[in-house]
């Protein structure tokens, strides 16, 4: 693991470490001298920069999105610190351990993996199997699945977020298939399988987690309609039916056409599978406000995917009476 | 059970029979001759009858909701029956057993309620073990609970649904519960066990369903919260924080203000216990949709609590391809 | 042209002619006796017809959605024409003129057609001028491109109303490019012709329109991406991110997500090819309205489409003042 | 008062009345005779009319809309009354009672009327004084306010409805004021006075109430600018300040964008008379549901204005216990 | 009164005064020296404290919300006032009159109180009568009543505020009664007295107005129905019927769902008491809006609650003419 | 020309120039010393001034949105420059173009004004005719038909903005009657020729771009209907049925309650006009987006208006791959 982070800064340290340029720019002096500033920053949070003489040589081979190894001595201003760079590069690719910039899940993603491929193993309807693990087995997709973060902000937003929702998801599946014998199993491991593969493209997380102009102009629904058709293709055979119901459980995932569904659920699975995604995203938005201290001792962070905070459950029932309590005791 | 059903009226039969008087007046023929008009049905559907000479007498001893046993002679009029009075009566309590006249639940209401008993002694927080046993144990209400629909339209429509929806959410909540360490079982447990009982009394299901007018005016949530909190009084030294805890979730249950939750779920638990009834409705509406044959083969009739019809899969699946598609094969 | 059309029966006539077949089943008559009872119309309505006597070997021969050629008298029965069927038999293929039982456009569909071929001729990046000729002139496509409606209901539902609705979209997108320099009418063109490919799969109009189970499972965006897709991979060298612009503006122009769109216009073109479909649609609706008397002498029939009526404004402009104001003028 | 009302014709009675010609058209019976048939009506009810000899004279002279003085025989068909016409002509306006035809308001339209006048006369703001005086004294608005019904179908909706809700208004505005002293009496009276005034053109309430076309177009709030501006450019020296603040009033009355209102109240005598407005509409609403028996004894008919029904007070109090209580009651 | 007011602190000044701790935290200098800053208020606004040497020890006895008594100096830094604390302690509670530090109803409250009861002493029916007196009567209820704001923001936001607001609305309902016969004025005075009740224990207005942990939760309608629903058991014989009719009145008050009510009102009383409660809570949010110079003559600031800004009447007719209209004069 | 504009002013020049005052207030240093400090602007940004002695008699003279001459040095104050001033004066009228403080229109105001007078001379319907021509020769309406912005902040924001998207519109009414040939061209040029005039009044445009009270009161589509009421009045024998459908076109044009128009489109030519208004609008909006630099290569600035940003397409298609994509060219 990288050292230090950005978070561990101290006054008047002096410091050798990477980080990845989220802004830069050259600046002026009130006296008309030029200054370079950037904003360096890793998973930890960001941090001002500024290199006051012979800057210009090193300020050109940098951009934004690049990583880069500075030595510098921490100072503080305006109580926070800041960076006197007195020296930087550009970092070489095999320095940087890409996961000390950005969050990632705290499971085993190779575990997850292997647990997502055991279960698309077990779908039994043929052509269905064949699909999933036509698409799992894809090298250049396993690379990118076991990497990409669920959201951007909403919920398991870091990397190997994406698998981590869908195998819950897919654990989930088997409970709820268990409980409600209508549904067909298949169809719903099919669908947390699958109904997010296009944000392998939606999103972009090389460094950090954005949009790409792709997924802002199609979205991952439409994004992976065509991975799945493509894969659908090259499967001899498989029923134009079965390719119907598929597309519309993927279509109409996000339940409600102002999340971007164009069809509303109209399978029993797909409107099962509707929920479950919709509660795990929940749960997992839930779980991250908690994550943050607010500063209401019994309250978690406003959560923006939900919409309010939640309360902290065990604090509250731990806690004293309040004021407003205390004071009918009084009485 | 009753013989014979409205729905087997065969032409010309004399029959003897028990029947829901649903509606009654008196009217004239053309010629200004008074005759008795009434909907007479049970729980397989409703036929009209008339009576036309002295009516008078046993006109006046029954009404609308009473049951009465008839004697007539069924006819054919514009294609479909009708019965000719000869004779009826208001018929005995003893003489009607009520399931004949609405629709229960396929399963065994009394099994169900040991296993929902069951459940509650299964939970392990002794505020809330005490709370939910101190509701079921209580005989006036057993003997409601046992008998409830979850609702006059929208899902588990019929004599005994309420039990029906509930202990099929304790299962799911003990598969939930498995699948996310974070939450309380105990909670959701409580949760599915009080959340609807005040529909007890929202409801009237004594012959066919409808609401009270107190169930108007204050809805089953408001109801339950008074059923709930003279429990909780009841119990000595029921925890203040705990009962705001159970409060919030049953308050909060609907999930959106628009269904008449006076808050959004706040508590973890309040969250998922509120997707998991609102799917297990939801699942409920689309097999009862499914039940019924809408004329088109492929799907299944229009649900007005979920805004759509429903795709039969099997049959879609097996059927031959569509116009559209056949035209396409040819070319 | 088939003779009689339904408008046109009159009482007592005895006519020999063909239908579609709406409606069949075998009822009772009051006495128990079986008759068959079908509705069989063509585009300019439809009528009830019985057959009474011999009717079981014709009638095992045809079914809902079949043409027959009847054999039959004009009776009226409660102030409406019925026909009291002699004989009848399934209509072969080429005794039918689909023309005579769905409405259609009033322009010629070849002479739009050749039109529509030329505009996109006249596309100038080579690109998107192949892309859409290779769908245009694809004949499965054709054939269908010439008889499509655009709606079932909405606006242009008729055969060829597809086509007369493109044609005009194209006419319009040129001219609005005249207007805004800093559009590409290219993009226009393309979009004009693609955007509802989807429909010749949504619908089904052999015999009435209505929609096909892949439509009402996926609907004319998500079908026609798909198509669109196929041309564009058999292209070889197709520019990526020009797949993406052309996706983008096919997704995107219902403009709004409660409409199906997956996203919002994010495009220059693609917002004002929103504008132009919407209003080329909207224009149709009104224009459908009005040529059905309402009864309200100054206004047309309600539109649903539109959710209100529209004012003939040369019959109001003609009108004599109305009460109000003669009222007022007498005063 | 006319006789006899739609609602006391008797079987086999030989009446001569006048009533309203609501429709009028000529058909055929099944062996292909004409014969004439109308709706007649009064505004206690309507009935059907059929004429089958030597109609045709009699038929050219009326029109829907007419009056006509009738001759006939009562006759039951369906067990519904109608009237078959032995002769029938144009009635003359001075045997007309427009009164006999349109509901009217309860109370004394000169006496209200003299009312209003009094307290415009009471308004201390000169120019406001000024403004509704020449209004309410210009012969030709009086002549129509003392008639206009305040709406079609929401609430006041019969002959004299406008005024009784405007005087309504003008006595809640005075209390209102004597509470809020901010208030400026002055505005709250010309805003009751002034704020539907436009209903005079925009509703059409000669025989039946339905909307002019021009109402239609430009609803009352348009309607009544243009009549408050003219006669305040007839004063001289109205101050244009002054101006715009009544202008804001009249057209942000409706409170909310949806319902019409160009502006949302800016002004809190804007504010506060919306408020009026809208409660004193919907006691009127609830009034006249409660006038409806709706079949069930504890509740008003549904009001379309308010979207639900209203509890019927006394009648609930003094029921008896209910099933659901009974029940209760008995355990 | 406490002296001196945070808005009167002036330049150079040597202070020793009672304020609020708001907040409190150790920071660093620049030069990592330690240094205590504090937020310190009253009623009158709150500025920022810092203590330089030896803060230590009387840092650790007080935390927010406590009062201190401080001695300082007033400097200016960036051009506000900013205390540099010489010395603080805890302040006694004898010391604080909590009226200094929260803004307070203009009106007497004792006397507020006192109309307050004589108007539930003039209810006739006897049985609300009993049940408001129970309340208001009620030591502990009284104490807090005579405190409690009416909301944190919206309206009325300030000590003694519901109780201002309460009294208000009971004049408003005695008016509205005598203008509408229909009402039973007993129930709208039952209505006003308790609809709020729920904010005694909604609110936390101790020190500052905020919500509680269980308002937050439950929301004061659903607070208020327990604590009216066990006065009401405690009073023996109270009638089932007219308990849900409060009942009734008191969660529909909000008029609409989205606000909170889990029932629309469906009662007449309850349908003008929400228009009453709504208009008068709207008329103070105006009120106080107006005592807000926004830096335009002729607005108020902006009301949150409101969503708009209000004219000021006097000053707008009192203006010059604006530009637009000198520009059209000269013209 | 005016010089030196905001946008140019470098770090230690000695000015003389003129701006308009935004802001003006007296401020104290720390040290209680009184200085003065101002915003001054122009069109192409503003800067902060400071006053440090002797500025009373100067400060007297001026007022917020005044022009002033200043003479003053250029400093540079937190990386910014600041005016510390040496002197100034208010300006003469005849020193200002006010073309210089605020942003205008590219194109000819002449020109473009001469435009628009041909086309309404090209009406044929002389009353239609008759009347644009009264308003646009209206000296004094034509003097501010040709300064005025369409909009403070959503389209054509800029002096001669509002000119510019009249002529715009009369260029696309002409090209879409020819399209549509039941459409009067007539009625869409009065259409775009009127339906803004309400908003010489309700935009204030002297020197900044804001409302007039009386805009914010009424709204432009208010104030228009007076102008173009008056105008009509004055033209002898104008038909009333054409005023109420010029009138209906007028307050229908923002085609949605919501957006101010108190009716929707029921005439062809109102519901055509509103399509290219807002999409004129719409398309001028993202013109102006597109001329900011957002920072992201591929997009423009969001628009407020359109709640969006917008795709440079050129910068797109001549792009490289994104990483996305170039990883997976890759692999």
């Amino acid at each position: 693991m990288k050292s230090p982070f950005v978070k561990d800064l101290a006054a008047d340290q002096v410091i050798t470490g990477f980080f990845l340029v989220q802004e830069k720019e050259v600046r002026n002096t009130n006296t008309g001298k030029p200054y370079l500033r950037m904003e360096l920053g890793d998973r930890s949070g960001s941090v001002e920069a500024r290199m006051w003489e012979q800057f210009e040589a090193c300020a050109k081979t940098v951009n934004r999105d690049d990583f880069v190894k500075v030595h510098a001595r921490v100072e503080i201003y305006r109580n926070k610190p800041q960076l006197s760079l007195q020296q930087f590069r550009l970092a070489k690719p095999e320095e940087i351990d890409l996961a000390d910039f950005l969050a990632h899940t705290p499971f085993d993603v190779e575990e997850m993996y292997r647990q997502l491929l055991s279960d698309a193993e077990g779908i039994k309807n043929p052509w269905l199997q064949k699909l999933v693990l036509k698409i799992l087995r894809n090298p250049e997709i396993e690379v990118r699945y076991k990497r990409a973060p669920a959201a951007k902000v909403m919920h398991h937003a870091y990397l190997g977020g994406l698998l981590e929702h869908v195998v819950g998801l897919c654990g989930l599946a088997k409970l709820v298939a268990l409980h409600y014998p209508e549904l067909d199993v298949d169809l719903l491991l099919t669908a947390a399988m699958l109904h997010d593969v296009g944000k392998l493209d939606e999103l972009c997380y090389e460094r950090s987690v954005s949009y790409t102009t792709e997924g802002q102009l199609l979205g991952h629904i439409v994004m992976e309609l065509e991975t799945v058709a493509k894969a659908m293709e090259e499967i001899e055979g498989f029923p134009a039916k079965l390719k119907a119901v598929v597309q519309h459980i993927l279509i109409s995932h996000h339940g409600q056409y102002e999340f971007g569904s164009p069809k509303l659920p109209m399978i029993r699975e797909a409107l099962v599978f509707h929920y479950l995604d919709d509660m795990d995203s929940k749960v997992a938005a839930v779980r991250s406000a908690m994550t943050i201290e607010s500063g209401e001792e019994q309250w978690s962070a406003y959560s923006g995917a939900l919409g309010r905070k939640f309360l902290r459950l065990e604090r509250y029932l731990a806690s004293e009476p309040d004021n407003a309590t205390k004071k009918e005791a009084k009485n």
